[in-house]
């Protein structure tokens, strides 16, 4: 048995994880917390192999995690990953090896009882998320989305100094598939007084965001490569955005009720390790932009402080679903061509001496390419609702419409290497 | 001794808490939570009379909450206020009536070995703070503030229709007394690129905040009746601002940097029945306001939806406070001037589905009223910078200098009520 968490060869005795289309094979590992479906039991912390969620609860009990320290096995025993986000890199990395041991084929500690089919298992929000924050990477998204509101100045003279973000709601923060429901808001005409009705635009946004490990104290900016340290893990995010809503009330202090009525997350939590082989270079800026400032700076992260994170959109109507017919793409993009790294994302956010804490989520924006069939959110990709895309049912759609569900995926691929999946961040709207 | 809480006449046996210029006299029985300074125990739960503070873990072990239900006796014997916060309206009506028989001077359960000096406390920050939102609900302060950046068009079109709000930082929130490191950020001149330093235009908004009680489930609004139900107590909120920090990144999604770097509140929750004399009629909108949209409107809130918590903030500067001098008063403004109140700033936030949850904290936005003495932040009161403000040793103050000292205090006055204080929130910039 290799010492290297990434060798392809490796096998696990969970046999679903052996396949080729599996989002979890044993070089993947991610964190996640989960209950019974239907049990109302404590909610505790798991790891996705194949179809199946190795029980870390159970799997101490059967004292499969005696090797490690007594403040990691506890907190593997918790109900949040807060307390395993907390511990710091190292012993994420001892974690991920007893792991490997544990579900190797070739191991000596294959341990059924210790498992839970995924299908028999809710899957909850893997943290207590103190903060959220959302970015505004995608120089792509900021190019079009302003070119729709502001087409003499689509992008604002800070874009290419400033990581833009804003603070999100924690409380809505939802796990993959739980329904959406349309929000009502204040809707303004161009002339009229507002009136108050359900969202006529809603939308969904594809992101990927990182949990932020043992991070910073009030006070301490993060360095570059702290911050690349600090990046726990990542997910899937749908950042559901209500259109209308947003572009009546966002003047002067940004979005507000149009974005937190709910966020949606993948509830696998894929570590950094895992996510190794799949680094790339920064954004290569073109001839013109200013290069990052300083403190958002370093050989390293533009060498690699990028992720390769493929992301996909699909689309499934009430009809397709009666009619039986599969999602519809309507999407692709990778986390690689945002405009800033998560590193000089965390690091600008602490830059003024912002506290992260263990569990914090902090989220890219939406993740659109420079191309058509890149566009990260229905805004986007319809310009504005002017060109509607057309379902396999005939159905036109320039925003969502209710029973629609929307199904976010995101996967890592490379030569040599294990494909490494983050599962799903599903939601229907009701 | 009389049933009525309120009553003026009731006296302590804390004798401090009978005197006329206490912010903690009997009737008004404020929330924090506190330990002993440099005992390193565990925080509990206290309530502020006289220059004193009431232990309730100490009170419980002595028997004196034996009244209670079960979950109320457990969650004032807790280390934050969400317990309480989540109990709902007739729990905390049980409780003050305990507490003030308890304190009363002719009750018969004075315990002196359940008290703490307050010069002996550390006060912390009193609840565990899920979300924390800020509205911008003064529209002296937006129309003066949108004057310096949008001369053409002070107050944007949505403001008499929205209450206007976005969401600030929990991880940095911190009690009264914390010193504020000055934060360092991109700082923009009119033509140059970004350089990064120290914020040179640091400043304070004065507000006044609510915590959320048992508030709603996600996707389901509360009416404005809810809304005022859900109000559980307010504190002083300082919302420190880097401006120039803040004009540089705030477009297009708002404030971020220019606000999380700290944001302090006062130590005790003053709770909505303490408050009950001090209701008074929601803002007069002038002829050809608009009236709130239905959601937001109600006879009950035009009629006594206010508070009128007055404020105060003064300043001592370095030299002040080595010259012996006082603080110098620089603005007095009262909440009953904001153009919303709290419940409809609640009904607002929650008119969406996005819930609120027990320990939320909702802050008022900067408090100013219509006059001259009546600008809640440095920006307005020197109009950016333009007509500075001199203290009493001569030296002149655009925006806060490392040394000085922000003093925020708040209380309500009215004849035939006994004075409720609200206590300091002070930061010194370092």
């Amino acid at each position: 048995m290799t010492n290297d968490t990434h060798d392809p060869t490796r096998r696990s005795w969970v046999e679903r994880s052996n396949s080729a289309d599996t989002d979890f094979p044993i070089q993947n590992l991610p964190l996640g917390v989960f209950r019974r479906r239907g049990s109302g039991d404590v909610p505790g912390v798991g790891v996705a192999i194949g179809d199946q969620i190795l029980d870390l609860r159970a799997a101490r009990k059967l004292g499969l995690l005696d090797g490690l320290s007594p403040a990691l096995a506890d907190a593997a025993a918790a109900s949040t990953l807060n307390g395993l986000m907390a511990l710091g890199q190292l012993e994420s990395s001892h974690l991920r090896h007893l792991l490997m041991r544990i579900l190797d084929a070739d191991g000596r500690l294959a341990e059924p009882q210790s498992l839970v089919a995924m299908d028999h298992a809710e899957l909850l929000v893997p943290a207590a998320i103190g903060d959220y924050t959302d970015f505004y990477s995608s120089i792509f998204h900021a190019t079009r989305v302003g070119a729709l509101f502001r087409p003499e100045n689509p992008l604002a003279a800070n874009y290419k100094y400033v990581p833009i973000a804003y603070h999100g709601r924690s409380s809505s923060i939802v796990p993959s598939g739980t329904p959406i429901k349309r929000p009502r808001g204040q809707l303004k005409g161009p002339d009229d007084a507002p009136r108050v009705g359900p969202s006529e635009r809603l939308d969904y946004e594809v992101e990927v965001g990182f949990f932020a490990g043992a991070a910073n104290v009030l006070g301490e900016p993060l360095t570059l490569a702290e911050a690349e340290d600090r990046i726990f893990g990542l997910c899937i995010v749908n950042d559901w955005s209500a259109r209308d809503i947003q572009v009546w009330e966002s003047q002067p202090l940004g979005p507000f009720l149009s974005k937190n009525f709910a966020t949606t997350v993948s509830p696998w939590v894929v570590t950094r390790e895992a996510l190794a082989p799949f680094r790339c270079p920064a954004f290569t800026r073109p001839p013109g932009d200013p290069p990052p400032l300083p403190y958002l700076s370093s050989p390293a992260n533009e060498g690699a402080g990028g992720f390769d994170v493929r992301v996909e959109v699909s689309l499934r109507s009430a009809a397709m679903q009666r009619a039986g017919l599969a999602p519809f793409g309507v999407s692709r993009a990778s986390l690689r061509d945002m405009y800033w790294t998560f590193a000089q994302m965390a690091a600008h956010h602490t830059s003024n001496g912002c506290n992260l804490r263990p569990g914090d989520l902090v989220a890219s924006g939406t993740i659109s390419g420079p191309g058509h069939g890149a566009e990260g959110c229905l805004l986007e990709m319809t310009r504005g609702g002017a060109d509607p895309i057309e379902l396999p049912t005939g159905e036109k759609r320039t925003f969502l419409a209710d029973g629609d569900e929307v199904i976010m995926r995101a996967y890592c691929e490379r030569a040599g290497y294990a494909r490494i999946g983050f599962g799903e961040c599903r939601g229907v709207i009701s």
